[in-house]
């Protein structure tokens, strides 16, 4: 099969080392503005013009790894409407665009897959789609952002407060120059919207997750869960629950001796709920150039011999998501304890002029909406939910 | 698609119900010497006569969920010339029989599938095959039996000894009547003897992995291990190493902090090591009616659908079984420091005329050898390998 790689970073060369195992993929154009260190034999297939990729007959399928919104969003549509296949593990992409990309595809008669847009390395989104052809999903959840837990595991192991294990996550190039999609939940919310679509065939967008990452947690949270035998990971979830998709991304605490609580480094731990299945999960590296460009290339390998799970994007549930019920009990962390709060906390231990809560159960979108009204006012706060 | 079961016990229904999810699977014929309560209107589909499935045109495909060796062999032998696929969950007739059985299919044209064999509901050979299509596998290990995982878990968590937990996990139905293939190995052993066959290409037979169980195991060895930061699992080990493939058997210690150390009740958690995708762990119900069912239905439906991933039984990689080299650090709790013993040892404790010891690098083949003698004395041991 004669494909096009658009974008050749990380990802885009990763995906081009994949494809030399499998033997018959043949790279036969490269879109990017030079060429790469190492990679100047490729120099004859690289080009600066999408119409290049697009209008080639010869091409069938298109792996897009630029990243961002547009042009990718832009190309991929070009190519899905000149009947090409597209492969992309550009997360920002399909969770802004699914519907739209989607049904394009449909209507053009191609494939579009993007397995790796979550969990990396991880056969997450793949396995997901082919347990529904059996089961039914009731939740999903997961640790899928590899950078938070990087810097929450190092902060838990060495002691180490949140800006310094930030900047060393950094320099180890596993957190951004801008870490706010990671640290702020972001990164994390893009794959719950991917990973809740298509479990539950819906179409949720971006702005029906409630999410709160964890820029604001300190050592000194840390600790005391520690000294409560808890852990603290940053969480995707979603659950089908009386007609409608409670789905939302918080810290969470976890038991020290819970799976989740003992994810180390910055790998990945996703998990399916699935009514007669029961729960499995899936651990391993959700990034890195490897990991993802080979899971790029399973898709690209799955669609040529027509083994891709399908995805319900036609036979829509319908189903909306729903926070109004979601409730449950939190570890609050505050520097006052106003007539806001006062009324929420079930137990509380007040330290240097510093209180360590756990709360009443509270609504899901309350505490939230707290957090990010703290955290406007400049005010010092961190929560994570209790796991049940 | 038009398929029959043979053999109606609890995987053979769960099979059954499973395969209503499709809405395209039929079981048009039940291989059994009596009906089973509850399924009464299948009565007319009932047989007890493999010809009347074998000699039938219509049907494609044969679950065969009888067990043990004998007459499975032959009734899927049969039905494998008669043309029919055949998907098993049946591992003592997979681990006995792999290379005839496949040699048989390949030269009908038809597929024999068998997922459910190794991790019952957890897709662990499905995806293990499908890594291989990018990627080379360079080790295998994993907790695959929940009857030894439940009684270890209970053991850790109680304090309880082994044979008060082991007669707990008869009564809920965990453990048979009688339960030595569970906790002398041989069913670990098994699904090793598969995975290794499937991950290496290989055709390596039971007699070639050196095992040793659990049944030897005391509340004291938990509760030392337990001391030192470590807990028993009972774990499958297969890796690559200059040309050769080690495979063992053994009862193995983990930090408690790994996710083998928190693997809960009757769980498998069974790991991938490929050379560029790193390590990659599936977690879940490793047995049970419906997970198990829905496993051997889904490969059905790969077979059906010409998705299920190809097995490299005609491109054997000729790789054998060699243990010579494998050699690690153990714990070993014995009764008397003799000539033969004190050697290998690091250090030790005495506590009331018991030794616990943590050995020097030891040969694998060399500990199990002592072990078994020691057992085949009646005299007491017990020994678990340190994870590195």
């Amino acid at each position: 099969m004669k494909i096009a790689i658009m974008g050749f970073g990380t990802v885009g060369s990763g995906a081009y080392e994949a494809s030399k195992a499998d033997g018959n993929i043949e790279v036969v154009r490269i879109l990017a503005r030079h060429g790469r260190e190492g990679y100047e034999y490729l120099n004859d297939i690289i080009t600066p013009d999408i119409d290049d990729i697009a209008g080639d007959p010869e091409i069938e399928l298109v792996v897009e790894s630029m990243g961002g919104i547009e042009p990718a969003r832009e190309y991929v549509l070009k190519c899905l409407r000149a009947g090409k296949h597209v492969v992309t593990p550009n997360k920002n992409l399909i969770s802004a665009c699914y519907t739209e990309l989607m049904q394009e595809a449909a209507a053009h008669g191609v494939k579009l897959r993007f397995t790796s847009a979550v969990g990396g390395g991880i056969p997450w989104l793949f396995n997901l789609l082919r347990t529904k052809r059996c089961d039914e999903i009731l939740q999903i959840r997961g640790i899928v952002n590899g950078t938070c837990n990087y810097i929450l595991d190092a902060m838990y192991d060495k002691g180490a407060d949140f800006s310094e294990m930030l900047k060393i996550a950094q320099e180890i190039g596993y957190a951004e120059t801008d870490p706010s999609a990671d640290i702020e939940g972001t990164d994390t919310l893009r794959k719950t919207v991917i990973s809740t679509n298509l479990a539950f065939d819906a179409a949720i967008q971006e702005e029906d997750v409630t999410c709160y990452g964890i820029d604001t947690i300190q050592a000194c949270d840390i600790s005391y869960l520690k000294k409560k035998g808890l852990v603290c990971k940053l969480m995707m979830k979603a659950e089908k629950k009386d007609g409608a998709i409670e789905v939302y991304v918080e810290p969470t605490a976890f038991p020290e001796d819970s799976l989740e609580a003992n994810v180390k480094l910055n790998n990945n731990l996703i998990t399916l709920t699935a009514r007669h299945l029961g729960t499995q999960s899936y651990f391993g590296q959700g990034a890195g150039m490897m990991p993802t460009g080979e899971s790029v290339i399973q898709d690209v390998i799955d669609i040529r011999d027509g083994r891709e799970q399908s995805i319900g994007i036609k036979e829509a549930s319908g189903l909306k998501a729903d926070n109004s019920k979601a409730i449950h009990r939190y570890y609050i962390r505050h520097d006052r304890m106003c007539e806001h709060i006062e009324p929420l906390i079930d137990t509380y231990e007040e330290k240097d002029g510093i209180y360590y809560c756990i709360s009443k159960p509270i609504p899901v979108e309350k505490m939230h909406e707290m957090g990010h009204h703290r955290k406007e006012k400049g005010k010092d706060m961190f929560f994570a939910a209790l796991a049940e």
